[in-house]
């Protein structure tokens, strides 16, 4: 299988190219992990300008020789191609999967909506950076191959589900980017917030219209949390217990899901 | 007229409401400035437990013999003591202007989605503390007392207008705490936050259903900005060009409003 790495927020290394290539050929040789040239640019904030990034992404999610599309990396930036990519997907589009996290979760969430090929939460290529990173990554590249369930989340237990940063699930809630969730269960993760921050995101999927109709939410990690100035006083399970009942949810725990190594797949519906 | 002074988010120093308070009484004699005992105290982030503040607001806003209620201070909360308050408001809270920003634009805009009291956005007590802040505090307290207009936003122009801090506005859009802003002309403002979380949150603004037919927007002051990794682009400028283009919408320039001593009176609607 042809899997194509395209980086529609910051730009990865050639290293990391490299490592996860590397990977990826001792440990799966039926796949051949194309790194878009795309991955390598700079634009400022970016890996090259918004309409560099696009044309990426269209390159290999209209390309019918790639099986899949893999994130290399988040980092901010794929909400600004949304709106010239999704009308632009081909049939070939269609057919594959998509696996990400993080920022990328603004392409998950618009593909989703539009029933355009099979979301996927799960690690990027930059992931194999981390400690025992190739564990990681092998969770991906094992799903898109071969729909390997070991490294699924283990809640999913058959209902559907997505998985979102807290961030990029406030950005999308209200803009007509956010897929119809009822009888979702729906995961959340977070890292580098104050919880003053991650307390007032809650507040918007509490409250959030578009959210009414989900069968419950489950926490992921929540990490790197930054400093809040007085200690904010309140813990996670006390938190989400809160804004779960204001949202008329039942909150149904923890998800193996986050920025880091222990980072589970999460297809989006069912697995 | 009494003035009922609250803080549905973090706590003042009695310091600072003595200061307050004595500038109210040698510049607006016909002021009696009554800081509630709520806005000294603290619990954990707040001013008060969440029951706590909610007491303290529904105290001034249902109350009579008060003729306005004026925020002490802004910074996280007021957010969670909505479900609470607005059911409970009495006719007494429909005769009052209710001024403040930044955090309690929560509250300002509940108020105006349901067309109870005078919502404005405004400086408060806590900007006495500011160089000048005598001058900034008197905009509030001469539009409160007799609708002194000298302290207004110079642009308004006749026109219906709202102003928000943008982190407030994004994590309102989606709920029904967002008043309908048709034909509004909407401001915005910022402090504290890396320029990449100002754009992802624009693109909030300019995808959010809701806010579809504002009738343009104008960019206050955006301050204290967060370094970013590697630096940011594009200018202010550049950003409001683009994501208004993607709202449909005109940028109608700067605003004089914004975590700052030159922060302007925007009353909600047409002042």
């Amino acid at each position: 299988m042809r899997i194509g790495v395209v980086a529609p927020g910051r730009p990865i290394d050639p290293i990391v190219a490299a490592r996860a290539g590397a990977f990826a050929a001792i440990a799966y040789p039926a796949i051949d992990l194309v790194f878009h040239p795309q991955c390598f640019m700079s634009e400022g904030h970016f890996a090259g300008s918004d309409a560099v990034r696009a044309a990426a992404f269209l390159d290999v999610a209209n390309d019918p020789s790639f099986g899949a599309v893999w994130f290399a990396r988040g980092g901010y930036g794929s909400n600004r191609i949304l709106a010239e990519v999704m009308p632009k997907l081909a049939p070939a589009a269609r057919n594959k999967s998509y696996a990400g996290y993080s920022d990328v979760g603004f392409l998950l969430a618009a593909l989703y909506t539009r029933g355009i090929g099979r979301p996927v939460h799960a690690p990027m290529a930059t992931d194999i950076n981390r400690a025992k990173g190739d564990e990681t990554v092998a969770r991906t590249l094992g799903w898109l191959l071969r729909r390997d369930r070991q490294g699924l989340e283990p809640g999913l237990a058959g209902r559907p589900a997505v998985a979102f940063n807290l961030a990029i699930l406030q950005a999308l809630v209200g803009t007509p980017w956010l897929p119809d969730l009822a009888d979702h269960v729906l995961m959340i993760e977070e890292v580098s917030e104050p919880l003053y921050n991650v307390d007032r995101m809650l507040f918007t999927i509490a409250n959030a219209t578009q959210l009414k109709g989900v069968a419950g939410v489950r926490l992921g990690l929540v990490n790197d949390i930054q400093e809040n100035e007085p200690p904010w006083g309140e813990t996670l399970e006390f938190m989400m217990d809160r804004w779960c009942r204001d949202m008329g949810v039942p909150y149904l725990g923890r998800a193996q899901i986050g920025h880091a190594q222990a980072n589970m797949v999460v297809p989006f519906g069912i697995a």
